[in-house]
């Protein structure tokens, strides 16, 4: 086999063109690590008349994606195109022609995942995806590989970093969502429609793909429970931290004694001195607990064309090298989803209700809550010029009980609104 | 080929037990992970007569290490004698009969890291070795796989965890150095003779094998500048605490433009906002910076026999697939050492005198530290009963300018001590 490695790259925006630049002024570097020669050879793009950066000729662009997965002189697959289809349909031709795959598409390892990987797998060469979840940060390489053999417990991420850069701002500056989301979008942090990030639906796809290759489980977005981050408040925040807790967008997997695995996204209250109450601003994380490795916690930039690239260069020169050596690496999927009952999950929550400022109320709201099974750590009575609020933290409450609780609330006539619900993640 | 794969274990003190016995309680989750059956075949002990665990039966004990190595029924090596000899002959025997090694000995790989590797890639076949680094932190797997395209700047690491005790617990309660590594002791974190350890040796042999990885470059732990944590006094951590920063045993390794390298164990201050400030008690960390990746941060248990044996069991995964493929990964070592005069290095620094309390010393000290072109950024007078002490905190500095100013500041007769100066970690 030659030492050369035809790279075909499907999609040329942002990060594509950052890839495409890096890898073509670090092939004299690559070739001096592996022996192998990487050439970017051909880039389908939707409109090969546009301008595009001076660095890549005009005439590595065509429109022809499927010539370029089916050609015989392109040996490896780089996918930045986003979107399920027709990403999806292209990878399995690639892969259907023994082409190593690489890809930073997370919506569509999140919903195609296990097809892709068998498709792989029968080919006999890798689909590697590091870049579709925390970019550099080696989240999936650490879970397929190092830990392959660990039975992991949980895992609980800060994984989108607009979400956590608005956090952190209504946090460290009293900011209310609105104005934070705002700044975020005049920074390039969120986009001009910020829905996919702070419905928490984007955590969600990657969280499906992590929680797989933790679980061994065929997991895929639509499995995940997720719970935006725009009903939170600054005075939310304000409270959460005046008894020593942080309010996070945390994406949490847990496996079940029974063999199930429950997958959420939601914002939730975590202790300051836990590490990821630490991740500040469009920074992300990862803390990861096995039997045997207790928590490991891996933290870098989730985002940006640098990064992305740096986790798209990894798993190129990776799958090349174990295409040369006629080798690759199965993804770790054995066993089909077994979800658990959200009902079932046990929390502690922090309510926020606005109530009549009657004498008797907290006794009325305290006691749906005992008659439910909810036990409460503390409350505190919020008295502004225009409400009266009550703020429970219980101790740890199955949601079932939870929910019939709020249930009963809100059909009392002391209870003017329901405002909140979050949950105060266990350490 | 056969699907069982008999391993041979070297050692079994207390890590060796719980490796022993968490892989034969594993390997029939091991086999439906895998498809391959994990036997413990032998384990090579210096006595084979003294009482063990239950759990493991008289007959694999042997004291016959040279032929566990050499043997026709034994398909895979781990090595936890720990020492460069015999350890090192045994494993180059069993790399040369094309049976893939895994070993925590750290001082093994630091110090014949090289031979080992040649050996290995010449038999085919793996030579692993994350556990002889920072446990189950996947540091080691990161630089050889994830980050292998990166062009890696800085690793800066908290690497041991004895010494991470001793200074956390210093700071946060105001103990002295020695009554801190008392409680180290009695804790279990720090061996009775904890040189090793307070010396930062051992921290050497682990970044030499980092920064062999990251940089490519033929890397001993003779190539490491040590300088232990015992100079360090509770006054220290509390002056540095009031500047906002935390004294930390650091391990540094730079990437140097004209290709060299350099690589350094001591006590330094972190400014409190870095992540690497926040790493408390006897868990470790490292921070990578590459010219794409940004910073990231790896945190966990960096010892410990269920951490070791996480990162053992991974690796011995990995190598037995690599074997059932007739493939390997190669250590990317590429270039000889190129080491960084040391006098070439810049740092700001913290630097403590004795000095007697006469008006115009201030003035005295501040020529000479001028005059040799060491900038102060702040300097504070502390009177305590018995002394008078100058607190020096510099604006960068090449090392070659601060130990001329040293040289001159001990010759005054105004400096009765030149107590400390501890390097400043640049963010």
């Amino acid at each position: 086999m030659s030492n050369l490695v035809r790279v075909g790259l499907l999609g040329c925006g942002n990060i594509g063109t950052t890839f495409a630049l890096t890898l073509r002024e670090s092939a004299d570097r690559l070739e001096a690590l592996t022996g192998l020669r990487f050439e970017l050879s051909r880039i389908a793009v939707r409109d090969p008349g546009k301008a595009r950066d001076p660095g890549l000729p005009a005439e590595l662009f065509t429109a022809d994606a499927e010539a370029v997965v089916a050609a015989d002189d392109i040996d490896l697959v780089v996918e930045l195109m986003g979107g399920i289809e027709p990403a999806g349909d292209l990878l399995l031709t690639a892969l259907g022609k023994a082409k190593p795959v690489v890809t930073a598409n997370k919506e569509l390892v999140a919903n195609r995942g296990p097809e892709l990987y068998r498709t792989a797998d029968e080919a006999g060469v890798d689909l590697l995806f590091e870049a579709a979840a925390v970019a550099a940060v080696p989240v999936v390489r650490t879970l397929r590989e190092s830990l392959r053999a660990e039975p992991i417990q949980r895992l609980v991420g800060i994984i989108n970093g607009t979400t956590n850069y608005i956090l952190s701002a209504m946090s460290a500056r009293g900011l209310e969502y609105a104005v934070a989301l705002k700044e975020a979008q005049d920074l390039g942090y969120a986009e001009p429609d910020p829905y996919a990030d702070v419905s928490n639906s984007d955590a969600g796809s990657k969280l499906a793909i992590l929680a797989s290759l933790a679980f061994g489980m065929d997991l895929a977005a639509g499995d995940v429970g997720t719970e935006g981050i725009d009903g939170v408040d600054a005075e939310d925040l304000s409270i959460a931290k005046r008894y020593g807790y942080e309010i996070k967008a945390l994406a949490v997997a847990e496996a079940w004694p029974d063999g199930s695995a429950s997958l959420d996204v939601y914002p939730a209250l975590v202790k300051d001195s836990h590490p990821l109450a630490k991740v500040q601003g469009s920074f992300n994380a990862v803390a990861i607990t096995g039997a045997w490795c207790g928590e490991l916690m891996l933290y870098g930039a989730g985002a940006g064309r640098e990064a992305t690239t740096s986790a798209l260069l990894g798993d190129v020169v990776d799958a090349a090298e174990n295409r040369s050596r006629g080798t690759h690496r199965r993804v770790p999927i054995h066993r089909p989803a077994q979800l658990r009952d959200r009902e079932e999950l046990d929390s502690s929550f922090y309510i926020k209700l606005k109530v009549t400022d009657r004498p008797g109320t907290l006794s009325t709201v305290s006691a749906v809550l005992g008659r439910n099974g909810v036990s409460i750590r503390f409350v505190e009575q919020e008295n502004s010029e225009t409400d009266t609020e009550l703020v429970f933290f219980t101790h740890p409450t199955v949601q079932r009980a939870m929910n019939r609780a709020q249930a009963e609330l809100v059909e009392l006539p002391e209870v003017i609104e329901f405002v909140r619900m979050l949950r105060v993640l266990s350490i």
